[in-house]
Formats: structure tokens, C-alpha cells, sequence
């Protein structure tokens, strides 16, 4: 198929489903354009006219940069930024940005969730996770600072990968906290997360993990259900053959989700300092609180918690090792109703102040039929190991 | 002295010279504002109170962006690039922004060279290191892509810092060619340079290398006076007790060079291909020459000279190990006369391909008194060690 018709039915695709979804902010009329100029210019690229969507906290050349906000300038990008570039060399072609959480933190935009009705899609990056949910594009571009991936990935019921801190170029994308940010992508399933992933980051083929580290949050709030889907993940890993044991970190797992925290709230107030002066009236209640809360936090307890995140990635670098994942659960537990707030990111807190890859891999339901997705975590570096880990799993979890 | 007065005495200063040198495109009226915030808040960070100026191709909040052409949009930047943050994070006060070569390429701008009357200040840094060798600041900003930072370093007698490729946050910098872009900055001396960089990068305290490798370029335009000032170099480091011996590279070197003009226009087409289409017609020639040869290199011609550079920068890291750094000359001589062109970034390529760190050390002078720079050049995360090597080099320089 062409690359022209695959964008013009993406497009007819979400001019029929996103007045009910509202993953979208705009579609891109230059599509069709890009798409013939792929035509015309090679097929044998690995993303050859894959249509695609972008989280509006990421330029696209000739489309404004919003960042779920009012505050932000209406004036369109002169530049996309490299992750959108880095797609379109692979051939892929951007139908439209979608929607974000106000500056990529709590306060949800209008996406419903394609996977659950009623329920929120999480956030922040809710637009890329539901139109990859409802099959408006195969891969969406969003990010992550504490768990604006794995969330969405799991309430969706679909793939996330988060790359691991400072592995890719972020220009052009809008800071939170950025010593935090990260990007991500969304996609149907594992095995297609793995064939974008692999073509973006030039992987060398992986093979599968050998161990895996379990992991049961110490919080008494994960979702039984949530609890039974990563049992379920780590039997499929003990029939196939993985040594399965469990993690043991709590202590340093709840530094890190305190620290960040702190991080994330004193990087933010820096970020967005000058939106924070120029426009404080006209921020949601959230992101006012993040940034009142940054303001108060001292340099010396920031750098203290920047000297335990330096320490920890060691001491978890010589644990995971190069055939090893953590398993755990990606959410608390399957989307919660309604759409006034986007659930919780606090089981990808820890694992995001370490700053280290995720993949997180659907598959699961309730019994109601709500997504649970489960997320591995792996070392910087050993992405194809990690995804090939997640193409494994996602396999059996989605057959059983 | 207080971070106000510091910085009122710099605006002081800029408003005195400025109209001879035109190293700045705008200075900033927040500046004094957010001295007295640095006042109130603290006077222990690294960099409290010290006025830097940065070059317009990164975002500075309430500063348009203009990258040295009117092509760009005029409306202000609402948030600051990473590197601006950081450096703010850490005390700095931005006065200014700083003049650049049309996108960073080799268009020239109004710049001229505080330290050679009538002959160029090199390029694309143009503005930041004429900003700072007339002492209107201590540190400024500025980039490298190609010799963007060790070419106007050398040719205005200043220190210069290029960071390693993919070691720094560039969000907020516009894109030249995304994987060779990086961060450079300019001091008066290496060990002002070490100070700063030490605190931006939270290094450790170095030990200098123990062995040299002197690398004489193929090419036979190097003017003997450079040739001269790097033997000197190699001289000084031998009386210090360092073994010295000859760099054989030429090949690979020969290779990169090539390379590294096919990868630039390669990736700038892609990153500037909405400006081109817009405005071909308004931009330099020189630009305009680059971006028309980036539009005929072929994907696959790209990927293999990606893949020959992923060989060598193995090649390279080993030869190099932890204690050695090539020394060589930052540019092939003085700057030249006049300011229509902005010399050659020759002698940065090979190694800017490379993606490595380097270290650009002022002090020897032709026998007219223009400026020569040696450069040295580490493995990336040998940054405390290569510092520490051009402080003990810098002082002999200064001293010969």
C-alpha cells in the first residue's frame, strides 16, 4: 500500500472516530503532501509511510506548540523537533498532533479512553496512547516524567516504551522537568513497539531476558486484579524457561519515589518559571501547586536527592545486569472512572528517578474488560533485550 | 561584589564596547531583576551573580530566537533552553544574546574580533567569543556543529569548551544537524573554563593526562606560525613530564572529514527543509549550497558513513584511553582578514564527527599579535582529566 493511502485512510480514520475519542488537538493538511513525497522517494524504508501522531508538547514544523495550555504562543514551529524528524527520515509521516495534559502534568485534557468508556485514558500523554488505542495511527509519540507512558500505555490497553534519560535527543520538545523528561512512543503491541524502536534507535537484534526480578510494591494500593496480571506475567516467564525471583528494594525504591518528587517539582519551577510569573491565574490548580511547591524547595536538599539518584543508578545497574528484567504492575491498577483526573504515576516514580528504560506490555483485563498493563524495566543500554523481553510476554499474555 | 553589581557593571561595559565589536544582537533588561533575585536567594552557588551571554540559536524566555536570519519568527521564547536553566540554576545571570552566522552555518554576522582589529572572529560562535575576549563577560554560550566553537575560540584568544556529542540537554537550541550539534562555551581562561564547566556538569576534580598525541595534519594549509605554537604545546607538556608522540591517523581522520560535511548537510536539509521550502529565495548562498547537497546524498550513502563513524569512535575510545589526549592546532592559523568569511572548521571536523570533547587553549600569538589556539581532545566522560590537562597547558602558553 502507498504511502498516500495509508495517510489518507489514518485520516478518514480519525475524522470518523475522534469526535467521540478526542485524541487530537489538529490533523495536519500537509499529510497527504509528505505522504507522496515518501511515495516518490524510497519504499524501502523501515517506517515507509506509516502515519503518525504527536503529544503537542513537541514542535511540528507549521503547526503552534500548546502544551495543553492557553498560555502558550499560537504562532507555529519553524522547526519539528529531532524526535519528529528522526520518525520522518524512517519514512514515517505525522497526521496530527494529539493531546496532552496541561504542560505534560495533571490537569487532563478532553481524551476519552478508547479501551475503557467512562474511564480516563491517563495522562500526560493522553492523545498518543488513545489514538493508538482506537487504530487511528500504528505509533504515537509521547513522554514520560514520572509516568506519563506507562500509565496511558496501560489504561489503553496498548505498548509504551519509555527511552531511557539523556539516550535521545530531545530539541523541540517542551520541558517539564528536564533533568526527567523523556520520550516515548506508543504502538498496538510489543512485537510493533520492537520493529519502530529498533529502526528509531538503530538496535542490533535482542535476545530474551534470562532472570526476572519481581516486583510487589510496598503501597497497599495496587488493585488485586493488577496484582493477579503481573502473577500471571511472571508464570509466563517460569514456563518459559526465565529464572523468576522476587525484588527486593523497598527501601531504595521509596527514596527514589520521594526524591522524585522533589526532582520533578524543583526542576518544574525552573522549567516554567516564566510561565508561572507571566501567567500564574491562568494555570490549573495542579501545575500551581507543583510549581508553589518547587519554589519552596532548598538547592541543598535538591542536590542531595540528585547525589542518592547517582548512587542508586549504580547500585541498580549492578543488579539488573544485562540478562535481567524487573517485572512489575505499570499502574495501580486498571483506569479509574470518570475524566477529571488521570490516576496515579506513582509505580513508575521510582523507576523514572533511576532514569532507566521501560517497556510496558498490555495484554491483561479485568473482569470487566479494563486494560492492566505490566511494565518491565531494564538497564540503559540493553533496550533490545527489553523489548524482545516484552515480545515474549506479550505473546502469552494476550493468548491467555 | 553583589550579583547586582556585577551585572549592571557588565551592561555597563557592553553599552561602552559594543558598538565597535557587535557581539550582541540584544542585551536583556530582566537582567538586573533577576541579579538582585540571585542576591536575595544565595551567594554560595558556583556561579552566583556571573553575567553570561548566549548565543541566539538557544531560547532565552521574553528573547525572540533569531538564529541570525530574518527568516525566523520575532515573537519571544516563553521558556529558557536547558543549558540556560542550568547555568541560571547555578547563579548565572543572562545579559544578552549573542550574534550567530546565519543557522549556524557560515553566512557571516557583524562581529568583529576584539583581539585582531579588521580580521574575522570565526564562526558560528561568532558573538559569544568576541563577547567575551572584550571582557563584556566571563562565560558565554555558544555551539559547534562543525568548528563552530574551537575555530572562533582560537581565532579571538579565548578558551573554549565543545561538549561531548549526546552529553548535554540541548532542548532549546535550534537544530543545525541534530547528531553533531552540541554545546560549547567560552572563558577568558582554561581555568575559568574549568570552573564553570566543572559546576555545569558536576565533574569531579581531574588529573591530567599523561600522554600526548601530537597530531600534525595532512593538509598542507596550516600556517607554520600554527604549526609552531602546537609544537610549543608539545614542548611544555614534555618539560611537565608527559611522554609526546606523533598521532598516525591520517586515514581515519581523512574519512571522518569527509563524513562529517556529508552527514551536516544530510541532517541540516532534514532539520531546516520547512525553512528551505519557505524562504530558499532569503537565504545565504552558502546555506542555501548546503541544504541544495543535502537534498542529493542519498539515504543509504548517509547510513554508511553513520556506520563508519560508529566503527571508529570504537577505534578512536580505544586508542585514546583515559590518561592520553591528541593535541593539535584549533584552526589552520590566525583568523584571516576581513569579515566576509569566517575561516575554515577544517581541523574540528575529523574530530567533531568523532563526537568527542575538546578543549581549545589560548595563549600563543603570531609575531603580529592575532591569536592561535591549540586544541586538545579527549574520550567522552574524560572531561575533569582533559581540563585539568589545558589548565597546566594554558598556564604555559600564557607564561611563552
Amino acid at each position: 500500500m502507498s504511502a498516500e493511502s495509508n495517510v489518507v485512510l489514518a485520516l478518514d480514520v480519525v475524522r470518523a472516530r475522534d469526535p467521540e475519542i478526542h485524541a487530537f488537538v489538529a490533523t495536519r493538511d500537509q499529510a497527504i503532501e509528505d505522504a507522496r513525497a515518501v511515495d516518490l522517494r524510497a519504499s524501502d524504508l523501515p517506517l515507509a509511510g506509516l502515519p503518525i501522531a504527536v503529544k503537542d508538547i513537541y514542535d511540528v514544523a507549521g503547526m503552534p506548540t500548546r502544551c495543553g495550555s492557553e498560555v502558550t504562543p499560537p504562532e507555529p514551529a519553524t522547526q519539528s523537533a529531532a524526535c519528529v524528524q528522526r520518525l520522518e527520515e524512517l519514512g514515517a509521516v505525522v497526521i496530527g498532533k494529539t493531546v496532552t495534559t496541561e504542560f505534560a502534568y495533571f490537569t487532563p485534557g478532553p481524551t476519552h479512553n478508547p479501551a475503557a468508556p467512562g474511564h480516563t485514558p491517563g495522562g500526560s500523554s493522553s492523545g498518543s496512547a488513545a489514538a493508538v488505542a482506537a487504530e487511528m495511527v500504528p505509533l504515537a509519540v509521547g513522554s514520560q516524567t514520572a509516568g506519563s507512558t506507562t500509565r496511558p500505555a496501560s489504561f489503553c490497553g496498548v505498548a509504551g516504551m519509555v527511552f531511557a534519560q539523556g539516550s535521545v535527543d530531545l530539541r523541540g520538545q517542551r520541558p517539564l522537568a528536564p533533568s526527567l523528561d523523556c520520550l516515548g512512543l506508543f504502538a498496538a503491541t510489543v512485537a510493533d513497539l520492537q520493529r519502530y524502536v529498533s529502526a528509531y534507535s538503530d538496535l542490533p537484534p535482542g535476545t530474551a531476558a534470562q532472570r526476572v526480578l519481581v516486583w510487589t510494591p510496598a503501597e497497599d494500593s495496587v488493585d488485586p486484579q493488577m496484582t493477579a496480571a503481573v502473577a500471571r506475567a511472571a508464570e509466563i516467564f517460569r514456563s518459559n524457561g526465565l529464572s523468576v525471583e522476587p525484588l527486593h528494594a523497598d527501601r531504595d525504591l521509596a527514596i527514589l519515589t520521594r526524591d522524585h518528587a522533589l526532582v520533578l517539582a524543583y526542576e518544574a519551577r525552573r522549567a516554567l518559571g516564566s510561565v508561572y510569573d507571566a501567567h500564574r491565574s491562568r494555570l490549573g490548580t495542579a501545575l500551581v501547586e507543583l510549581l508553589d511547591a518547587g519554589g519552596r524547595i532548598t538547592a541543598a536538599d535538591y542536590e542531595k536527592a540528585l547525589a542518592r539518584r547517582a548512587d542508586l543508578r549504580e547500585k541498580f545497574a549492578r543488579l539488573l545486569g544485562p540478562d535481567t528484567v524487573v517485572l512489575g504492575p505499570a499502574a495501580l491498577g486498571p483506569p479509574p472512572a470518570g475524566l477529571d483526573s488521570t490516576g496515579s504515576p506513582a509505580l513508575s516514580r521510582p523507576w523514572h528517578q533511576l532514569g532507566l528504560p521501560v517497556v510496558c506490555v498490555p495484554g491483561a483485563r479485568t473482569d470487566d474488560g479494563r486494560p492492566l498493563g505490566v511494565q518491565l524495566i531494564g538497564r540503559a543500554g540493553d533496550e533490545a533485550m527489553l523489548l524482545e523481553t516484552g515480545v515474549s510476554l506479550g505473546v502469552g499474555l494476550t493468548r491467555g
